[in-house]
This record gives C-alpha cells, sequence and structure tokens, in this order.
C-alpha cells in the first residue's frame, strides 16, 4: 500500500523522487494508517501533523496512547519509511487526515530514529500466516519532517502555511480502491477455489460406511450431505472469479472515465466494490472453514494446508472496510437511489435493475416444474426483484423514522440483509452474463451452467425466507428449486474433479496432503507425521525426570 | 475415554485392576478407536485381534496402512496403554469390533514394546490449542496379549475361543455415550460464553464514529448491527447452559432407566443427544469465530484470546460423532416416529409433541402484534409446527423411493434440516421450561425472558424461510417477529454487561486483553505487544547480512 498511496496521492515531483526509490528496495515502505483506536473511521485518526512556518516543516506527533499506529504491516521490524496518515494542523485549523512520508529507521544501522519508538505487535491467529509479517506499533513524539514530504496532489500547504486545494478532484483517489478491492475479489475467489480444490480431492479419496459384501465404502462425495455443502462452494468459486474478472474490466472502464472527468458512476461503482469485497470474503472465510470440516479430522492437521489458508484468510473480512460497515454503505447507495427514482436520473451500472421497479415489485415468478429453475431468466428475475422489494422495504420503514438518520441507524441489520441481497444479484448476473460469451467447447458450458444454476439455488434454498415473505415465490415453488439443486449436485458429480483440476493448482501450490492431484492421500498422511520434530526421539524429553517418577509414585523425590 | 471405556465395557475384575492404576497415574492410558482410514464407521476399523487358543493370547495387528491408529490423545509420546478398538476373530470368524487393553511402551524406559511402532502425527490447528496434545499414530506387527485383556463385559471369548455374549444388554453402554455429549454440550456453553464475555466487554470499550461536537464516539456495542450478531450467541450461551443442565438430569434419569432394564426411551434419547451435541458445537464454533470478528482487527490478535479459543473448540464438530453424521441419525429417529404414529405407541420426551401432529399440522400462528412473539406458547407452538412439518414433509417425500433407503439417501440434506429444526425446538422448549421453574430475584427472571425470546426470534428470523414454506406463519407475522427482536436488542443492551459478568469468568480463565474486567484494554494491549520475543532487539537479527545490503544495491557482493 506504500506504492500505490505515494500513486494516487503524491504530486508528480514526489512519484518521481520515491517510487523508484521503493521499486529498487533502497527504501522500504509501509502504509501506516489504522492506530490502536480507530480502524473503520479513518476520520477519527488522532495522530497530527502540525505546520511549523518558522522552519517549513510538519511536527508529527502521536497525541494519546490510542493514537500509536497499530497493524500496519512490515512496520514491526523491516520498513525504512511510512506514509503516515495524520491529522493536518496549520494556522490553528485542522483540516482533517492527510498523507505524509516519514523516515523511520536509519538506513545506515535500521535503528529507529529520534523520538520513533516502533516494534512488533505480537502474535496473531494461527501457526503461520501472518506471524510471518511484522505487523507494528509507532509513536511520534514530535518528528519533524520537510513539507515536501506531505502528499501533495489534492490538497497542499504553502510555504506560509495556507490549506489550499488543487483542482484536481478528490474522487481520482477512487480509483485506487476499485484497484484494491477487485484484487480482493480475486483473492477470495483463488482462496475458496483453493480449499475446494482440496475438499473435493480427499472427498474422492475417502470412503465411509456403506460397504456392501466386503467391496468398497461408498466415496464421501457421493454422499449428498456432502454434495450439499461442497458444491455450493465449488460454484462460488467460479462465481467469485468471473465477477473479479469483471470487476477488473470496471476498473479499467472507471479509470476512463475519471481522466475524462466523469464522476457519474463512481457512487454505483462505490456500492459494487464494496458490496463485492464483503459479499466475497465472508463467502471465502466461512467457505475454507467449511471445506476443513468436510475434510472430517484430517482437516484439522496441518498437512492439510486447510487450518493455514483459513488463518492466513479471515483477516480479509476485516481490513480494507471491516464487511459489515461495508454493507451499510451499499445499503446508503441503495436508499439513495431509491429515493431518487422517478427524478430523471435512471440508476446505471449494477443498480440498473432499480429503474424497472414497478415490474419487480409485482411480478411473481412463473416456475411451474423444478428445470424452469434453469432458465436463467427466470433466476435472474427472482434475485431482481428480492433485491429490489427489500431495498423498497427497508427505505419505506427507514422513511417512517421522523429522523432519517436514527431510522436507518436502528434498521441497520434489515439494511445489511438487503445489500446483501444486492450483492448476491450482483455475482448471479455476471455469472450469467459470463455464460452469454463465447466458451470454448460445449461441454465446458454445461458445466458452467450447471455451475451457475447451483450458485443461484443454493442461495435461493438458503435465504428462501426472503424470496417468500417478499411474496415473489411460492411454498411450492421454492420446493421445486430445492429440487432442481439436487439434481444439478448429481449432474455435476461425475465432473466434480474435473472442475477442481480445471483451477490448475500445483501441488506445491495448495500445499495440502489432502488435496494432492494424484490422490495418494494415506501413504503421504503418514510419511508426514514422521517429520514431525517430535518424533526426532522415541522417549520424549522429560520422561526421566517427570513422567516415571509419576509411574514409579516417587513423587515425593522427584523434581516436579 | 480410557476410563470410562473400562468403566463401561470392562468387566468388574478389569475395572478392579486397571482403574486404580489409570487413577494413581501408574499407568497412562488411551483410548485409541480411530484409525487413518475410519472415523464415523466404527463398524469399519480394519485392525484385528486373533484369538490363538495354543497360547490363550489375542494377536493384535494392523494389517494396512488405513489401518493405523490416528488421532488418539496422549498416545504420540506419552501414553503407557492403551484401549484398542480391534475386529476380533475367533474360530476364523470376525465378530465385529470390541475393545482391548494393549500395553504400549515400557513402564521402565518409556520405548515401545517389541513390534509396536507409534509417534506423534504432527501439528495442527492453531499455534496452541491441540497442539499440546500428543495425538498419535500407532501400529501393530502381530503384538500378542493376554486374553483377559480383551474388554469382556458384554462379549466374551472362552479359553477354548468361543464367542459368548453375556446377559448384560448393550444398551447399557449408552450410559456412558449420554454422559460424554452432556459434557460436551455443558463444554460448548462454556466455550460460547467465553467468546461472548470477550466480545461484550470490548464492544463496550471499542468506541467507533458518531463523535459530535468533540464527544466521545458510540460505542460499538450500541450500533444495532453489532447487537443483531452479539446478543444472539449471548443468548445461545444462557440457552445451552439451560439444555446442558437439563442433560445431566437426563444422564441421571438415563442411568436410572438402565439399571432397572427399561430401554424404551433409548432411542429418543439417543436422538436427542447426538442431536444437541451437534446443534450445540456448531453453533458454539460459528459464534466463536464471529465474535472475534466482532472484535475488528485486534479480534486477530492472539493476546485477544480468541484465535486460541477457536482453534481449541473447532475440533468438536467432528469428534464424538461428525456433526452432520448425527443430524441423520436424528432424523431417522424422527422417520421412524413419524412411521409409528397411531400405532398406540406414543412418542416420548423431546420428541412427544410429534403425538399432537394433527394439530401441528394444521395450526396456523395467531400473532397479531410484534410483543405477541413474547408469548412463550406461540414461540414454542411455531417451532413445534415447523419441526413436525418439515419431518413429515421429509418421510412423505422418502416414501415416495420404491427404495427407502435410497430415498433416505437422496434427500438427506433436506433430512438434516429437519433434523436441525427438531434440535432448535428442543433447546427452545427447555429455555422455556427453565422460565416456568423458580428463579430468585424478579429482575434475573426479566432479563433470562428477554434472553428466550431472542434466542427463539432469532431462529425464528434466520429460518424464516422454514416457518414460511410451512405455512405456520405469514409474511407478516415473520416481520413482526423481526420488530420484536429488534426492540428485544434495546431492552437487553444496558444489561449486556452485567449479563456476561455473570458468568463470572476470571481474567486469568479469559485469557483476553480485550475481555478484562476493568475495561483497561488498550494500555495492556500496547503493553502485551513490548513483551513480543521479536521486541527483544531493536534492529532484528538479519538485518546487517540481508538488509543493508538491499538497501545499499550491494546485492551481488551479499550472501543472499
Amino acid at each position: 500500500m506504500f506504492v500505490p498511496a505515494i500513486k494516487g496521492s503524491g504530486t508528480e515531483e514526489q512519484q518521481k523522487k520515491w517510487l523508484p526509490l521503493a521499486y529498487k528496495m533502497q527504501i522500504i515502505g509501509c502504509y501506516a494508517q489504522t492506530e490502536l483506536g480507530h480502524g473503520s473511521n479513518v476520520q477519527g485518526l488522532e495522530t497530527t501533523a502540525t505546520f511549523d512556518p518558522q522552519t517549513d516543516e510538519f511536527i508529527i506527533h502521536s497525541p494519546t496512547l490510542t493514537s500509536s499506529k497499530w497493524w500496519p504491516g512490515g512496520l514491526g521490524k523491516i520498513a525504512t519509511h511510512a506514509i503516515v496518515y495524520a491529522r493536518l494542523i496549520t494556522e490553528g485549523k485542522d483540516h482533517g487526515v492527510h498523507g505524509f512520508i516519514v523516515q523511520l529507521r536509519s538506513l545506515e544501522d535500521h535503528s529507529p530514529l529520534p523520538d520513533i519508538t516502533v516494534g512488533d505487535i505480537g502474535m496473531k491467529f494461527g501457526n503461520g500466516a501472518y506471524n510471518t509479517m511484522d505487523n507494528g506499533v509507532l509513536r511520534f513524539d514530535h518528528v519533524r519532517i520537510p513539507r515536501d514530504q506531505m502528499l501533495m496532489r489534492v490538497s497542499q500547504v504553502t510555504r506560509e502555511g495556507k490549506y489550499v486545494q488543487s483542482n484536481i478532484p478528490r474522487q481520482i483517489l477512487y480509483g485506487t480502491m476499485v484497484f484494491v478491492r477487485q484484487s480482493i475479489v480475486a483473492d477470495a475467489s483463488s482462496a475458496l477455489s483453493r480449499a475446494v480444490c482440496i475438499a473435493t480431492r480427499y472427498s474422492a479419496v475417502r470412503r465411509q460406511f456403506g460397504s456392501q459384501n466386503g467391496g468398497h465404502e461408498i466415496q464421501v462425495l457421493d454422499y449428498k450431505t456432502q454434495q450439499s455443502r461442497l458444491f455450493p462452494l465449488l460454484a462460488s468459486g467460479y462465481a467469485f472469479r468471473f465477477v473479479g474478472e469483471w470487476l477488473k474490466w470496471l476498473y479499467t472502464d472507471v479509470t476512463q472515465k475519471l481522466q475524462a472527468g466523469d464522476f457519474s458512476t463512481l457512487p454505483e461503482v462505490h456500492a459494487c466494490t464494496a458490496g463485492l469485497k464483503s459479499l466475497t470474503t465472508s463467502a471465502t472465510a466461512d467457505g475454507i472453514e467449511e471445506c476443513r470440516k468436510l475434510c472430517g479430522g484430517h482437516g484439522y492437521l496441518c498437512s492439510s494446508g486447510l487450518p493455514e489458508l483459513f488463518a492466513v484468510y479471515v483477516p480479509a473480512c476485516t481490513y480494507e472496510g471491516d464487511n459489515t460497515v461495508l454493507l451499510l454503505q451499499v445499503a446508503r447507495v441503495l436508499l439513495k437511489t431509491i429515493s431518487q427514482l422517478g427524478s430523471g436520473k435512471p440508476p446505471v451500472g449494477t443498480i440498473a435493475y432499480m429503474g424497472r421497479i414497478e415490474h419487480l415489485m409485482n411480478c411473481r415468478s412463473k416456475v411451474q416444474q423444478a428445470n424452469d429453475w434453469l432458465n436463467p431468466s427466470a433466476v435472474l428475475e427472482a434475485f431482481e426483484a428480492r433485491a429490489a422489494r427489500m431495498a423498497v422495504s427497508c427505505a419505506k420503514n427507514v422513511s417512517e423514522f421522523a429522523n432519517k438518520e436514527e431510522g436507518f441507524t436502528e434498521l441497520s441489520a434489515d439494511l445489511v440483509e438487503a445489500a446483501v441481497a444486492h450483492c448476491q444479484l450482483i455475482v448471479v448476473s455476471k455469472f450469467i452474463e459470463k455464460l452469454q460469451q463465447d466458451i470454448t467447447g460445449r461441454g465446458v458450458r454445461q458445466q458452467l451452467e450447471a455451475l451457475c444454476a447451483i450458485y443461484s439455488l443454493h442461495l435461493l434454498h438458503k435465504h428462501q425466507g426472503d424470496f417468500l415473505s417478499t411474496n415473489y415465490i411460492t411454498p411450492k415453488q421454492a420446493s421445486l428449486a430445492n429440487d432442481q439443486l439436487r439434481s444439478l449436485y448429481t449432474q455435476i458429480r461425475p465432473n466434480a474433479i474435473a472442475l477442481v483440476d480445471a483451477f490448475n493448482y500445483t501441488d506445491h501450490f495448495l500445499g495440502s496432503v489432502l488435496g494432492r492431484y494424484d490422490g495418494n492421500v494415506y501413504p503421504k498422511l503418514y510419511e508426514e507425521a514422521w517429520k514431525d520434530p517430535l518424533n526426532d526421539s522415541v522417549v520424549p524429553d522429560g520422561f526421566h525426570e517427570y513422567i516415571r517418577p509419576l509411574l514409579k509414585q516417587q513423587l515425593l523425590t522427584a523434581r516436579l
């Protein structure tokens, strides 16, 4: 985040000076935003950068304990420089949070510079995961930096200490945000499909119950209970990949629009990227743990690769915007869109469906038999109607409060649900759009169509309360969706292994004994066990001092 | 499990001989059941115990790689003896799985006895958790043990090698199972309420957003989004405690019945304990991780206590019966109960409500306004009707298959959902029963009533699809339940801290900086960070060898 921050917020001169140093590793930068007391509320950061016109310097200071920078990756032991986010104070006025380049450690002996306290914040979740990263703590005691180390692309402080804003619109910073979130969605697809690949392959190797006449037991992958938990995750891995690819296109599109000074789509792009970040990371974190459970006891071994994958992944639900906070931002855009309906400003992009609100509020599903649910337009309308009705219902309930902001706060749990419905619609619609494009090979298309239907119908089943309570479907239609889902599982089963092989992950990348391509799980699990250092000695250290006296009832004379 | 296994399956002489040794720690026992290739399917275990009448011994043997014992706790480095579960073979016939006491290591020097291979299976989830336990691997190469080391309470092998069964009914073994599962449910309550205590206290300390006129920001605990995720878990902590207490009573009751030779309630007791084990452990594992997320970024630090709590807890979803497998067992009992309705054998205990099936299939909720949902009988009927209708619908669908077993397999995902509905009903009904007992203090009762309503109505909201699709409630009534839930959150909020303080956990037991009783979170987090060994030196090891040459562009001459 050091480089994107300078790219996004630095002037051309700053980019010319600092980026080559960072790229050549002559300095090691970190991004110091979060503090002990403030994460989500960036505007509440407490570190100050007070301009001193006498010396043409900023004084960077940590006025409280909670203003200590906390979490920045690479800060604890390694970074030489940081982009420090601090409240800019000049001419006695607080101008809010801005970025400053601050050197932290000597380039000669790496010792912290004077008046800087810096260290590591300690152990984190898992035994590997982010414990290989020196997330750090950082405090400043009136540290002075030259004025030109403020990132001045958007706002400047003059030699005299005047705060001025350039004519570069602040909105261009959104480009970086879209880029970062797009890569998070792509990562979600990658992490989830890794876990799914491990669990699917192992479920084909693992057999349990159902042996008849001394034959093989049943492959765990053949159980409907396993399929109903695993195949929706397989479908999600594909769904997130396609929506991630689409987000890459969106990033290019929004960058071009921003450069042309067109900010009209920004609220929608903001809602869409915030929502997809939230949706995909939550589903992936839960999905990895579900895959671990689907591997039974052996999934609990580190050699399964799943504990590490989980511990590395879960912070994605919190960083770059807490997932619940992001959904509330989506909800705000939805409410605003609804309030502007009929104003002659039709909703765009992923919210465009709201333009058909009258139809969506009144239509009913026309599904009559199970396989009617294979019709993409039947599914799409269901998700549109559900999302629209939930959002409209929230808007109506909020409007009944005298104070709208109070209403928003009071109903925020419902608003989160409406935002989820909207985001699920985006993923479903992008999956369907993908299938309308050229896809090489007829067999491939069939499989992707089945996965798309599984993704959609498992959500419909899981959230059937939403669809039923908004009267879009009847209980009978809900039940037909469930029937169709079951037959889709049967349909996808013979290709399940091929569909995870298609991710093309090497055994090295998977890092899992259970997910080996060759399926040679048990011998390798056995081999792996003996590599544990505990097995270097047959009789464990301490036996003679502690255990033998215990066994021999010589406790009193033992050193215990 | 070594001691309970001998208590349950050993003869009186075996109990007299082995239990004192185990209690006095003159031997250290472990329970060796699970194998590399078999966990859930105990009847599929492959280790053999072949009787040799010539020497009056059993030959314990691991015929395949997958027959290696795998997972037993304490086995890896410490145990001197094990109860080994193996297929009893005598007179050329396989009599299925029985228990055998086998010495593994010398009591003098702790080395493995001849023809025994034993070791640790390696690292597991988390950095502490079960890594402090030496889960082990064990193989036998024709190891001989005396005949009297077979646990012979229920079945015996005579000196001549005849397999005979005593007149002690096998069902008495269920007593041990009920005891173990009851303690798992009690542990679930304890683990979940620990996590809830940490998250609730920290949510009162943590403030974010909403500062007006320079005042304090809003306590995170005041946000409805936080409340709607946290308070149902708080309520679950209480609910699981009460159902755990009731299970203790059930254990006493079933023990008395078994001793009196009354096995009539066993199927119901089995379903009930299996289901509650599954329900409470799944909810607790998910709940701990949810509490961690509710603590934002700081929840990811080990000093929060939550990563460790999670890693220690999650295996409970798999051990002592995989949670999905257990729910299918519940479903079987439900289907059997339904098939016997009207046979003059009325369902008992927690399934007694099925006796009122006609009413439950046809009744409709009478709720007209939000606070009608505070009426326990309105809630109870809703959960009974939902559980009954889902089970009956499954029974009907299964019966449409020519082969019922095929139908059961094909519809197993639906059956799992029906089983969950049944188990949630049990927890709800036991919470309601608890409130009908004497509770000291009027204020306490009010709070518990609110928690009971939160527990029930959050489930009703989460699973509203079940209630709606079975036509017990209307969308309007579902919405009223949600309104009531929201106002219950407001009602419980002022007492949230008192309700977690009431668990009476010491800071030492909680092991969490975030969950400290005194709320002094930030100074202690800061203090804790500096204790990390990485902070023992200011400049990290390796700086001069690796980092400095990098910074100075001396890569070619560096040792990297």
